[in-house]
């Protein structure tokens, strides 16, 4: 399924407002006790963030629920868990939001959530095992079968950064493929084709060499591409500085990057985390660093789908032991004011609503050659980034091209293309 | 503390009744979904249950809550999970049944409930980790507050068999003393005084030659000293056979050897845990396994404070994952029927109310010499068991003394002992 601007999915505003070409959303981080708050999930508390959320002119927001208690055991699936999540997208509906539910957390800011069925002395690889892919898959179903009736969903997808799991759970590239695969079809079984299944990796997909989950796992595979690119991944912000053009060029680039492993030239690239860490990002310049990624990526990206901030709402600090970063990433602090920082996205919002962008196609492209092995030449530090980067903040507006396409005339035309060049 | 039968803490029942000397229960296994329970817990569902343990004249239960769900982040512990332990207690008075409260859990049935905060990029040693440590003795700190005023409460225990963890948890013998030194004083701080504060390791700490949990420790620290003697451990069952008197001695044995590592010749000693697992002990011959079991032990043990079967309720064949054995541990099925083995426990334990025992004090003490590295001599297989069981299947009834008091005239006078024998 692509996902179309004029037939988007799930669209809780009344028929007669204007369909917004682009969705801007928010990663949705519960403000009072995180996402240890489903423990205890009190609506009145997810009414009040979410009613935060919309207020700052956003459309939609991405949550996440926790595998151990939504699949205590590998043949229970929590009923009341289930309903929490149908609960909370009910509530976002009220407050005018979209959601999109990620299925299998797994991971989520440092902590790694397993059910006890998967470790100890039950250790079982989540990726490989076939009883615990099976399981996973008949989450996404049930999932999927609870949730597809509601009309503000904009789809599944099978969980956080689940690449981040790869480290305690070895697996190779065509085993993480059979996993999607598996995963995608039972997250698609009871969906209807206008809600999108998807799912997301961290950079280690773009820029790892040799890192299981490929490029081309998240471009061919879902119905759009998912990003998140954060600049802290190879070092971005510290390497060449918060200010910098590559650090404000961040998701533009990897909106660009996964445009060239997609096979339909018009595949939709979702930024769906980005944010301002602290200290790769003073508090002083997230304001700027918001407006300038977000512009850049919607102004300059023809198949832009839509961002997503990572997060609504910072950590409370009575919560221990999670990266210094990770507190403070919220477009609202732990006691609900608003951050300059969203202050700054609402207005970007704003403007970008009352004047749709349409990108020109890019004209030049420059050839993207490189294996799963040597993929680190397109990340920061790289010298396929660092070119790019180059030609970019000189004005260019650099398409990203595969070397295997480079000479692929029809392919090209499809994309726009007139020129490409390759590595000085 | 020393628990006296004449001032039994928590006893429900109507002062008139005559207090028993012996406390027989059971170990509380939720009939509807097992300790996943505790994520919908239902008090109805828990009223049923207890209805029916005390139904069978049990006069306590034990339970366990989950350590991820109790403290989900290290500084968060959940005043709804501590509730929901304080509500049970409440529902066990009004059935007449008193409480002991395992803390950290920990190990159940194979798995292993560890926060996230302690395993994979988090990893932290939960013996060790002096951060782990802290946060664990606060729970149990929590946990005492929130209790103490219970009328029926036994008392509280840090955990189900710590000591399962070990192998995820590099520890050394001292680590863990201090660990269990620290977590009891933080126990015993809001407990009143009549209230036992104590600690539990599975047979390892008895039989495990290096094992880093000592019979000492078990023995010496805590308000009394707890056993588990499992028919598995050591293939005791399987070695001998479920109806040969090592199996149906072995609590008795268990008892008299922790009777033996005690200082206090008359510290008491709660076999905690004992049960009838198959093909262990097969189903036909579990009913006269668990009579000979308890009365066994009640009328050949001076030291016993009480027996408290494993378990309450057959685990439901819904749930995955558990080692056969698991499944079928219950005094009741996953029906909710009673089983002949409840009926036989039942009925035992009858008999020992009608005609309490008042065991004779063992003349003749078989001597222990081993050290922590070879004390696998005292379990199942070893010299000394066999020895034991060979004297008491003559029907001698020895005593345990260790070989560095075999000499100390006033200790084994203190325990009634006239005649000490060596090994052959």
């Amino acid at each position: 399924m692509i996902h179309s601007p004029t037939t988007r999915a799930g669209c809780a505003r009344p028929e007669e407002d204007p369909i917004p070409t682009l969705r801007f959303g928010v990663n949705y981080t519960p403000r009072h006790g995180w996402f240890h708050s489903w423990h205890d999930f009190d609506p009145a508390h997810a009414r009040e963030d979410l009613a935060q959320i919309a207020g700052l002119g956003l459309d939609h927001v991405r949550v996440f629920h926790l595998w151990p208690l939504l699949q205590p055991n590998r043949t229970l699936i929590r009923t009341a868990a289930v309903d929490q999540l149908a609960q909370l997208v009910d509530l976002a509906a009220e407050a005018g939001l979209d959601v999109l539910v990620d299925g299998v957390q797994g991971h989520l800011s440092s902590f790694d959530f397993y059910p006890e069925w998967t470790r100890s002395w039950h250790h079982r690889n989540v990726f490989t095992d076939p009883e615990a892919v099976t399981a996973q898959a008949e989450l996404m179903r049930t999932l999927g079968r609870a949730l597809a009736g509601r009309p503000n969903l904009i789809g599944l997808q099978l969980g956080n950064e689940l690449n981040n799991l790869v480290e305690h759970n070895p697996v190779t590239a065509d085993q993480v493929d059979h996993y999607l695969d598996t995963l995608l079809a039972a997250t698609r079984e009871h969906l209807p084709a206008d809600r999108l299944a998807t799912h997301s990796a961290y950079d280690a997909a773009w820029y790892g060499d040799d890192h299981p989950f490929t490029p081309e796992a998240s471009a061919h595979k879902g119905d759009l591409t998912t990003v998140h690119p954060w600049v802290f991944s190879g070092d971005c912000a510290r390497r060449y500085g918060p200010r910098s053009p590559q650090v404000l060029h961040l998701a533009e680039y990897g909106t660009e990057l996964a445009t060239a492993y997609a096979v339909d030239p018009a595949r939709p690239v979702w930024v769906q985390e980005t944010g301002a860490p602290e200290p790769h990002i003073p508090a002083a310049d997230a304001p700027e660093f918001a407006r300038a990624t977000v512009r850049n990526a919607a102004l300059g990206c023809a198949n832009l789908w839509g961002v997503t901030w990572w997060c609504s709402h910072d950590v409370d600090r009575s919560l221990a032991d999670y990266p210094e970063l990770e507190y403070t990433l919220g477009l609202f602090d732990s006691a609900g004011r608003a951050k300059p920082i969203a202050e700054a996205l609402a207005a970007t919002v704003a403007e970008l609503r009352a004047e749709p962008p349409s990108p020109a196609p890019r004209e030049t492209a420059l050839v993207l050659d490189c294996t799963p092995a040597t993929r680190s030449v397109s990340g920061p530090g790289g010298a396929y980034f660092e070119e790019w980067m180059r030609l970019r903040a000189e004005g260019a507006r650099p398409a990203v091209v595969l070397a295997a396409r480079a000479d692929d005339g029809e392919y090209l035309a499809a994309r726009g293309i007139k020129e490409v060049v390759r590595l000085p």
